[in-house]
């Protein structure tokens, strides 16, 4: 059993194009086939599509009217006008009617006259051969191309498609991808019992879904085969099942790292080849591409890795590119912007790292925040606005350094975001909510570092607000010591969002029976903390003082989460007995919660923003009574001032305030 | 019956927002709904989705290795290893697998040494608490929203629910648009006879099947009703049975227009009210708004314009915004370029104008041309790569003015694009698809504008390359004297597309006997003509001239086509008995051919250009056998020196040349 297998990591554009040149000269690809046109939305015409009939078929009338013969009409004028008869001379006409024999021109109905006895019109003025006709293959001419060969047909093709009397359409057969999830511990997400996944007996297997969506949105046909045991032999039967099936492209998930039960590798090798194992990118490094024989041909296959941000990047590195090259496209390109990262962002030197991002736009600057790194947090994507991908030759990024992101969301969404980075609260998703089901145009976008680094992002001009309930030891009033200490000369305001209960919280029924501060010090005790800068951490510490506990004397006061529900979730799952949090966070889990105060949780709201059309909705919300009866019906939450402006700083006070 | 019935123009924007706000306050939108997470693909989120469990559910390994309770761990040192039983001390575990009772901590496998016997594994470094390990929660903690209403649930988006255990989701129920196509000469698409098309006698209703695609990409479910007679009861009966089938909205087309057979909005004034009838858009004018009463509700009605062209941008105007509105999310926004017509482009005042553009992007600028306007032309969408909207307030764009424009195609598409602008040959066509069949990267747009037109416009800048078949009457020399003429000082290369022949397009059997020139001036045969600056025209003239033929004493002489096929197209439908033209184009529509000559049909190429790859692939793609076969087996060309540089002007012989 080797523990280094990645021997040699090809780059991922190498490993790629290499192998997307063996699949071209050595696997068969999809030919064409014909489809209705009703059900061709969406595919890819495999030939240049010509016109089986002209458009329009004849001529016909361009306007409401009366068909005549131009020649006729020569000598009409004012002073002479001419009488035609009608049926005769002249024929009433509608709009795109075939003009009948002998005619070549069309008089509006708005420039004849209509003899009283309905028999003649009278025209004051002649008119041109072919005016107001639609001639016969004006818009298109019989055999003319009206679609090229790699064209994505939509609802427009469909139109110019029908009206070219195309009702069978030449297109890429969609390449069959047949998804063989591999793991001993999958369970198929619909079979799940809730009891297996929470001991972690089973795990889900949703990769398969995920790829199937993202197959069919480039073009492919999956099918998902069978779950198959960790065992080499299983996975080799799998594969061959897959062949028989008529497999175009083979995806193995996963058994693609290093562990003891990882040897996709190692079958598609005994198999067919490995023309890469392993490739400098992150996520998705363990990565295997190859091609395994079938019936006297070569199947392309790809084991992609199991943590689903791993294998979605894996696939839309390698599968996504594979799927456009058969249907002769290019492969989707998404639209770029430029932004600035708030914090630096450090990378591994050598390896393709691709960083997802939220942004917010801010006076006309967009800046991005990483959202957490893990492989395995998979609503990570999306939750992402962007992607930013440092290459492998670079170090990371500077903190505000330019940098192009990949947008996953519409420019228009991020646009109408308003990005809060602070301290979290979970009424902020609830405001979230309100302000998207209000305003459609804006969203709440909100990154979790704490009140203090809300204020100092706030300072370097990084988002709109900042959340932040940082306690003045000295005075007791929350939050103006640390911006007068911090916000020197920018005007905000101070918008109440809630007053909020904090406690102690801790396991249902309270085993270990905590009551109050001194009980973290018992040696039967675990805590587990939050963050520095977080203002639970520093209404901690400024309890603890009060108490005369030190902090040392606490085990886990070391060991810290970011936000009140990771604290919660902790003593949820026993890794600690107890930590400090809001009210609805020990509600949103079930735990008992012991209250030790209430705080006040404010927004921080520069001056210059206050008359955005953004945080008006934003303040509307807050102030709406809906808002305040869903954070009461949260529980600990006091609402009595929410939306209220609290204090000004730098704007009425001066800016020495 | 009034010829006056859009007395009021509104603006397209006034006339939409006022029907939104009707429709928001006295019609129902469709509530949500709970679909199966895999078929939640493409809708959108009608509440906030919470995750059901904790992810991961456990804490679990992040690596592969030993679980062990860090704290044992803490003696461990280089110099005084320490050692741990096997399955009592120390577990071994795989990545993603629930960290045994007891243990918090993984070491990787990497760092441990396991004993010979595999009863014992030795640690020489201490671990820290929770090192290696996925905490429960980490990703997402029960209870946390995943979701935000108004989501556009995408693949990421469906691995989150998967991970969140939401295996039902909460949707808007997609609205039910029911299309009423009307017409009594309309055929349902399906049904048609081609020689009834063909004859006028009856049109194909295929704008039902473009509305479907453009609604079910738009979020709602389209539900197609039989064709309706043109009588007022049979539309009122159509209305009254799509609102008993439910319909949300309901899409009547057409007559909407002011015809005698155009009832619309009398029909939906009669039964409801009309909000809006005529906009001031074009193509789009002919739109009607309205509402009908349907069981003590109001449903929300749509006259729709009958041309396609004007149908589809009435939709997109109307109906796509409406169906946003009823998900709570903005309408979907295309990206925009800033372009420069090549040529003035005019605009009624009063009326917000679309015009569809072709582009193509010229050494960092982005030059648009405009396709054929008519209403009618369905292809002018699926050719057009973008959209420019002229104001109502505006009379027009001048050449080279900097306007944005919608694109209508990816922006990679636009910039691998070569721009033809000059003469029309069939071969053209030919050379665009197998150039985007051998390199999906790059395409061959023309635009048909006569020789001297494109010389024009390469001399402008506007294009990368123009194809020229121009005869100096002096020389016999073709397209030499006019580049001398018209590209002063800027260095081209003529290279040969093909050779080919030119001659006279008759009917099946010649049944007038036409055999040459002279035949033209006859009393009983009526000419096509050729727009003035192509070469073909250039030819005539010049045939005309040394045959001693006037052309006055030619029928027909002022009759203008701007193609070959529209040419032969006009000799094929009977108005006109003889026109000019490439061999191509007569064998395209069975049509008889009387050789005249051979002529050039060369490519003119800026030096600049030569080294550019998509020229460069162009010029393989023209030398390659496949081309030169296939345009050998259309009939009429020449292509012995396809593909040669014929002559370097401007380049050797210096620029006096």
């Amino acid at each position: 059993m080797s523990h280094h297998k990645f021997l040699k990591l090809q780059t991922p554009d190498e490993a790629r194009d290499a192998w997307l040149e063996r699949i071209e000269s050595e696997c068969s690809a999809p030919g064409p086939e014909f489809v209705p046109l009703a059900q061709s939305l969406r595919r890819v015409t495999a030939a240049p599509i010509a016109a089986r009939r002209s458009s329009p078929a004849f001529h016909g009338a361009a306007m409401d009217g009366f068909a005549v013969l131009a020649e006729k009409t020569f000598t009409a004028s004012t002073r002479k006008p001419l009488r035609l008869e009608i049926n005769k001379d002249a024929f009433r006409i509608n709009t795109g009617r075939p003009m009948p024999e002998n005619t070549n021109a069309v008089v509006m109905i708005e420039n004849v006259n209509i003899g009283d006895d309905g028999r003649f019109v009278t025209l004051e003025q002649a008119v041109f051969p072919w005016q107001h006709v639609r001639k016969a293959g004006e818009d298109m001419v019989e055999t003319e191309i009206i679609l090229a060969p790699g064209t994505s047909i939509g609802p427009y093709e469909i139109g110019a498609l029908a009206a070219a009397g195309a009702l069978e359409v030449e297109v890429f057969r969609q390449p069959l991808v047949c998804i063989i999830p591999s793991g001993s511990d999958l369970e198929k997400l619909e079979d799940c019992v809730e009891a297996d996944l929470r001991s972690g007996r089973k795990l889900p297997e949703f990769n398969s879904l995920v790829f199937s969506e993202l197959i069919g949105e480039a073009g492919g046909k999956p099918l998902v085969m069978p779950i198959v045991e960790d065992d080499p032999q299983a996975v080799a039967q799998a594969i061959e099942n897959a062949a028989k099936a008529g497999a175009d492209l083979i995806i193995l998930n996963a058994g693609t790292s290093a562990g003891s039960r990882d040897f996709s590798a190692e079958v598609i090798d005994r198999m067919g080849e490995v023309t890469a194992h392993g490739v400098a990118m992150m996520p998705g490094k363990p990565t295997v591409l190859g091609l395994v024989p079938s019936a006297g041909k070569k199947i392309p296959i790809i084991g992609a890795p199991g943590y689903p941000v791993s294998a979605v990047l894996s696939l839309e590195k390698f599968v996504v590119p594979l799927l456009a090259a058969w249907q002769k496209r290019l492969p989707p390109q998404a639209e770029t912007v430029e932004v600035h990262p708030c914090n630096p962002m450090p990378s591994k030197p050598g390896m393709e790292e691709h960083v997802r991002v939220k942004l917010g736009s801010v006076n006309g600057k967009t800046f991005a925040i990483p959202l957490p790194l893990g492989a395995g947090t998979v609503n990570s994507l999306s939750r992402a606005d962007a992607i930013i991908t440092i290459p492998a030759a670079c170090e990371g990024l500077n903190a505000d350094e330019k940098v192009r992101a990949s947008l996953l969301k519409p420019w228009q969404q991020i646009e109408g975001a308003l990005l809060a980075i602070g301290s979290h609260d979970n009424t902020l998703d609830l405001v979230d909510s309100m302000l998207r089901r209000k305003f459609p145009r804006f969203r709440l976008t909100s990154a979790h570092v704490g009140s203090l680094g809300g204020l100092l992002a706030l300072g370097r001009g990084n988002c709109h607000l900042a959340g932040s309930h940082l306690l003045d030891p000295e005075t007791g009033i929350y939050n103006q010591a640390a911006i007068r200490t911090h916000l020197k000369g920018r005007p905000v305001n101070l918008v109440r969002l809630v007053e909020r209960k904090q406690g102690l919280i801790v396991a249902p029924g309270n085993p270990l029976g905590i009551s109050n501060f001194a009980d973290l010090a018992r040696d039967d005790v675990r805590f587990i903390n939050r963050q520095k800068g977080s203002g639970t951490r520093m209404l901690l510490d400024y309890q603890l003082a009060q108490a005369g506990i030190s902090p040392t004397s606490i085990a886990g006061y070391k060991d810290e989460e970011y936000t009140h529900m990771t604290v919660a979730s902790a003593v949820l799952s026993g890794r600690a007995n107890v930590g400090m949090g809001v009210r609805a966070a020990a509600n949103a889990l079930g735990l008992e919660f012991i209250p030790v105060g209430m705080e006040n949780y404010d927004l921080v709201i520069p001056g210059e923003f206050m008359e955005d059309e953004r945080i008006r909705a934003l303040l509307r919300v807050i102030r709406s009574d809906e808002f305040k009866k869903a954070a009461l019906a949260m529980g600990g939450y006091g609402v009595e001032n929410s939306g209220e402006i609290i204090w000004e700083h730098g704007v009425q006070q001066g800016m020495s305030s």
